[in-house]
């Protein structure tokens, strides 16, 4: 019997000798997630929220799978169409996929529940999502996405405010002003950009992606970098060799003089330079009227940058950055990205690039797969992980604020009711505590609360029970006293480490030691 | 083409004219959820897992997939081994599953960190379930679950403190005490009441088991219902009928009997009287003196009735209940269910069973599949959503507790910015506000700004403009004004209703509307 032929549900279990057993192991590119980085994700997840209420959107949530046709396919490996999601049919006959992101999945629920919504649609949204892709360091197969959208807003005051909802976010999350910065261009003007090197039309298609891919890397290849993927190509470090995009030198140099732009008012001038060094577009009659960036120019100064400064958003946040290109999915308007700007080392020191952690732009195709209207949209895009990786490196959202329990020990294992009771007496004083509930002696307990990293455990022998106390042993500072040679000072400290209260003063003694180790 | 040999990704579509378009449709036995409900979902979570956190439970994650064999499988369903489950072959070949519970993947992950984890290992995990079955009203194919378990304590006590935290989870929720009830039962003890009445053994298995069927049903049939589901059999109200165990009627009041005792104390006596009159149960030499039931009443008596009596729970909290069974799943030992027990009713004033909103038992197998030793383990699950809708019917967690944003007119298309500048000013105040972004006019926007369900509108039109003011309309208020006969008296709510402030005490004036409609 072939592995192919395996039946779901039954896994390899039947062709494998009843008394052989599965391995436990976790699938390949997915992660279990313990207490420490779930409690700083959460965290992290509330503030961010906060800030989204606080713009007026509102949650919702909708289920991990969808009908494979609905969801559609907007992954940017187009190459391989029935790759990057994980999909089933269901019994009669229907494909269903777990969700890629949570844009798809938008444009299925505003389509079916149009009649009802308010329009515009504004809605923010939390969950895992899925990619059947080749894991890899760093590349999992579900990751959290948290999204907020505007869909039916024709105005591009709309993708203004998720440029400011970005910087707002940052500065919640305690990212101080100037080491973060969202990035904003417009698909629109990069089109009229290369209408004015004359790169326009099918025939010049392939020639643009590569021109896109060649700017979008600028930050990672620096300007000569970028001359030669425009060029005839680039040979990286290892050796491999990139094919450029064999662009005529004066297009090169009208794109270089594009990328150092640093303002949508400057753009326009250069552009112009631009096209009348080329010879100007012609318009459809003939003359030279026709400048492609202009409408798309406008747009951007009146209705992203003009209320954006008005609002108080200077370039230290919000800057114009012609070499945001957004890969190459369904944006068809402003684009943006979200950079942490301070130098972020790792563990060993080593500088990091942390790439964009909030990112997104203005979609107006997407809906309309369903209703045959175009529906104008804009959405950002959190990358969860990403971002809870770059501020806990700056020291943020650590996750460590919650102590472990007190440990009640089991000194004599007829006594548990005791025990139990002193938990109850500490939970109703609303300290974290439990009773240990394994079968292992002394040693292992004191162990166990170790690992439990509580502030101290509680124990009952026989003699503390004939005086009616009980022993508090405070772990952080009991692990300390090895250390110290002065012995008064040994003495003094074994003292505080470690000591004995009438059973009725339980909980005061309790506080005593949480108080040592208040933040 | 068949439609069974459509690929995953492409879906229907490669065998559909181009321009046809995919349905919005969500799939069957899935839902999307609302604001309103998120929000209440989260608050209700947000105290179950502080009390969870008290009781010194760590939180788990785990991913949504799982390998199958690694998953197993405990659903209750067991005639259809493939079904029950969605599954999927990685390029690898390998069988996934998306995880139908949250103990499985907890008993994957504790075999596989078995070394590094504190061992008893004590962990909550909230997350969403998936079922591949039959939806129907109130079935869903999603759902959430929220989990607490401890793995490797030997020791009832775990048990207990399972009820305990159940008790204190729904006051924490706001239930009052006498409006519920944790019911607790032992499956020794089960067995032990049938090994009395003579049906040990694999002979009386299928006996055993709609006996057991049949005491589950106690609360919804009755003592004559399960009379006769003891019995011959029982016809329901529409007609059909349901075989019974054909107990003797020796056999059928035993059973009544022990259904009808209250605790574990005045079950003994009833059961040694069982056994004196069906002739004892012989021990290994043929004596009478082996009581099959003794030592887990006992067990039970000991480690979980006195325990829980000690640290304060009375029977009105934490009962003995010998009907709980727990469906016939993979519990080994102590077995518990959370039941409301104040009159529900519904909308339509109908009573509603709920059932049990937080339930669980001992499962000392589970882990036992992957290492071959038996790993001792006990767990609660809250059923979320049940939870939920039965807290929401007593008048708690409507989820209403946030208003709509204060939306800001646009009066005059080429003033987007200016109003955009009333948003930020309002935002920057903490006021949940957002410009109107779509393109109606003034009624539709009214009608949006109603929708959304803030407590005002501004606007400002020219002749504001001229005057330096914005104008502040009280939504809920201006709703009633039609509604008002007395003259004086609609010019007076009319003046509260809708009124001009100096744009520079916007914050203001909309704090006076806000004021008026705090919790």
């Amino acid at each position: 019997m072939s592995k192919k032929a395996d039946k779901p549900g039954q896994g390899s279990e039947s062709t494998r000798p009843r008394d052989s057993r599965p391995e436990a192991r976790l699938p390949k590119g997915l992660q279990d997630s313990a207490a420490q980085e779930i409690r700083a994700t959460e965290a992290m997840l509330g503030t961010i929220k906060s800030v989204f209420e606080l713009y007026g959107f509102e949650p919702l949530s909708t289920p991990a799978m969808e009908y494979t046709d609905a969801l559609g396919k907007f992954l940017p490996d187009q190459d391989r169409p029935n790759a990057g999601v994980f999909s089933f049919q269901d019994d009669d006959d229907q494909w269903l996929s777990l969700r890629y992101d949570l844009t798809a999945p938008l444009a299925r629920y505003f389509a079916e529940n149009f009649q009802q919504l308010p329009k515009p649609f504004r809605r923010y949204q939390t969950g895992l999502v899925w990619r059947n892709e080749k894991p890899g360091p760093g590349r999992f197969r579900q990751f959290m996405q948290f999204d907020a959208d505007t869909v039916g807003a024709p105005s591009f005051a709309a993708d203004a405010e998720l440029c400011m909802l970005a910087a707002d976010t940052m500065e919640a999350l305690g990212v101080p002003r100037g080491d973060y910065v969202v990035k904003v261009n417009s698909r629109k003007v990069l089109d009229g950009v290369m209408e004015a090197i004359g790169l326009q039309g099918e025939a010049n298609a392939s020639k643009r992606l590569i021109a896109f891919r060649a700017m979008d890397k600028l930050d990672r290849l620096g300007i000569d970098g970028v001359r030669d993927l425009l060029g005839p190509g680039r040979k990286d470090e290892s050796g491999d060799f990139t094919k450029g995009a064999l662009l005529t030198d004066d297009q090169i140099d009208a794109i270089v003089a594009v990328l150092k732009s640093t303002d949508f008012k400057s753009l326009g001038p250069i552009l112009d330079q631009i096209t009348m060094n080329s010879g100007g577009v012609p318009d459809e009659h003939g003359g030279l009227a026709h400048l492609p960036y202009e409408d798309a120019l406008n747009e951007m100064i009146e209705q992203v940058e003009r209320p954006v400064r008005l609002a108080g958003y200077g370039p230290d946040r919000i800057c114009f950055d012609p070499s945001i290109v957004r890969g190459l999915e369904y944006y068809t308007g402003p684009v943006f990205e979200t950079e942490l700007t301070s130098t972020i080392k790792d563990e060993r020191g080593q500088e990091i690039r942390l790439g964009s952690v909030m990112s997104g732009g203005r979609y107006d195709g997407l809906v309309e797969r369903f209703t045959g209207e175009r529906v104008p949209a804009t959405g950002i895009s959190v990358g969860v992980s990403r971002l809870l990786f770059g501020l806990q490196l700056l020291g943020k959202y650590k996750g460590d604020d919650v102590p472990g329990p007190v440990v009640v020990l089991v000194f004599d294992k007829d006594r548990l009711s005791d025990y139990q009771r002193m938990v109850q007496t500490l939970r109703d004083a609303d300290i974290r505590a439990e009773l240990y509930l394994g079968s292992s002696g002394m040693k292992a307990q004191m162990k166990y609360a170790d690992k439990r990293g509580g502030p101290c455990v509680v124990l009952q022998g026989g003699d503390e029970k004939e005086r009616d106390e009980v022993q508090i042993k405070d772990l952080k500072l009991g692990a300390t006293l090895t250390a110290i040679e002065d012995r008064d000072e040994y003495l003094k400290k074994q003292a505080e480490a470690q000591f004995a209260v009438p059973e009725a003063e339980l909980v005061a003694g309790v506080r005593k030691v949480l108080d040592r180790y208040k933040a």
